[in-house]
């Protein structure tokens, strides 16, 4: 899959959301316009906004509220993950250092706050105030579902369920909201507009499925962070949630955990356990299973290349390998 | 004065606010409604929701539009007070335990996080997007003046200028968009919103300057916080800036600075100083200048009830002990 063909109709006008996220570097305060710098550059995909364009495609493709509208979409998403780096004292993103070990906890917590507050005047620039409200709830699910998953770091009581309302918050709800804000920006009907939606969330929960089992099995220098990092944060995902509940009793992660942030030797066993259990070909089953769900939803669309572009992004998410 | 009586003909309706912000305490996420009701019991005096209010009070006073509006502002500075906590690692806040104490930093960041999410939706159930904009644009005013006051900590050779700026930034601003939203809502004409602005821009000028003098000159007990904490954190305010205006070269506070953090003594002479300086007096002088500008603005009002209030709340900003 080529990442320059991946967005189909929408590829080229994502230089505009690319111009958009630029444009908030003008700041009269040199420090900001460098930190913005330094995180929106990131060699990102921008799956975000190029979904919020494709849902905005089926019907009045307006650009001057489409594009301030997608660029709020990264820009909410990047402002989390500051955030995030700041909660998990995270020292490197996509092979990059995050922001609070460049600068300080300090100035990356008001990076991001800056971050949101812009995000919120590119979603108000759409004057819709639907979009506008779904924007704010959305972020409002995706801090709670963080704040769950800082609540139940090192808590291995907690099972898949938990788990999948988690990601459903912390990234899915996103996603979501992307393909669901471009939609009602465009004036699609409502059934479109929930399907989009619907796609969105599925195709978010597959996502974030598929980037838990890469912290397994990828590449170090291809996701630029260290294999096995989310246990090292204390975090439990599918792959390893997955082993608990088939060896309850005893096994690496438990002992890796009740070490807390234990040895080196200890995060390694627990990764090979997780390895060799058959952990990860089960959550492949449960991502294809959300990626399945967001096919069907595809079916109540127009059969057009927007619609076959959506459907390769489901494609991509599951098989890429960073 | 009396703060029952404080707020005229808008004291009442502050109730509904009160039961707005503690509905957002109904989450499913217990964790998350016992810190909100860390935060949000603060024994605050409500002074922008009440401006917000007050300024909605010259023509069409709909609460329905005006108490999310006003529960908006509180949220929207609570959540930068939680943040800013963290950031300054401050203990105590108003006598009580900060919310980076209690629970840690990372909660917090998404406490805060969560609070400005719901800032959010309140005020865009004004369905105003010329004030969800407002709103927007002031939240970024806030973060970068918050950003600007963590890049100078410690920095003496910025003066006066700076400091005026940096507090129009983090104080003056969200003070002057409590009254102009409001008045926005309520539909007065455009002179009355400028002048409310300008009104709530220069009172927000005041009461930060009295604030800062406060914590050279308040009591310990009622102010809820040890006397010197700003130069404790790094933070020259109006006192400190001008006493390093007149003595330059040698003076407490650049010793104090020079150790960074330096010993509780040094910080008491540093302290002793200010007050010994004639530095209060001067700062109370630029303090009655903004309030004397604040009154100006009112002359464009109409001479009622909801004027003569919005004149004594500014004394009460200038003689408060806390």
């Amino acid at each position: 899959m080529n990442v320059v063909s991946l967005y189909g109709p929408v590829q080229g006008d994502l230089s505009l959301v690319e111009a958009a996220l630029n444009s908030i570097r003008n700041t009269d305060f040199p420090a900001l316009a460098e930190m913005l710098g330094h995180v929106l550059d990131t060699g990102g995909k921008r799956m975000r906004p190029a979904l919020a364009l494709l849902a905005g495609h089926y019907r009045d493709y307006n650009l001057e509220q489409l594009v301030p509208l997608a660029a709020s979409v990264e820009l909410l998403h990047t402002a989390t993950l500051v955030h995030d780096d700041v909660i998990d004292m995270a020292a490197t993103r996509r092979g990059r250092p995050t922001a609070n070990s460049v600068y300080d906890n300090a100035a990356s917590v008001m990076l991001g706050d800056f971050m949101f507050a812009h995000a919120a005047d590119l979603v108000a620039q759409t004057g819709n105030v639907r979009v506008i409200r779904l924007f704010a709830r959305t972020l409002m699910r995706m801090a709670t579902g963080e704040l769950d998953q800082d609540v139940s770091a090192f808590d291995w009581s907690r099972g898949v369920r938990d788990y999948l309302r988690r990601i459903g918050g912390k990234t899915a709800s996103l996603v979501a909201t992307a393909c669901e804000g471009g939609a009602i920006i465009s004036g699609a009907p409502e059934e479109w507009i929930q399907a989009l939606r619907d796609y969105g969330q599925n195709l978010g929960m597959a996502f974030q499925i598929k980037d838990d089992m890469l912290d397994f099995t990828g590449d170090e220098e291809r996701l630029g962070k260290p294999v096995g990092s989310d246990l090292m944060q204390g975090t439990l995902t599918l792959p390893s949630l997955l082993l608990m509940e088939t060896s309850p009793r005893d096994n690496p992660i438990k002992t890796f955990f009740q070490a807390r942030r234990g040895s080196k030797l200890k995060l390694e066993l627990a990764v090979r356990a997780v390895l060799e259990s058959g952990s990860i070909a089960r959550s492949r089953e449960v991502a294809e299973r959300y990626a399945a769900q967001a096919r069907a939803t595809l079916d109540g669309l127009p059969a057009n290349e927007t619609t076959r572009t959506l459907t390769g992004v489901i494609d991509y998410v599951l098989e890429r390998e960073s």
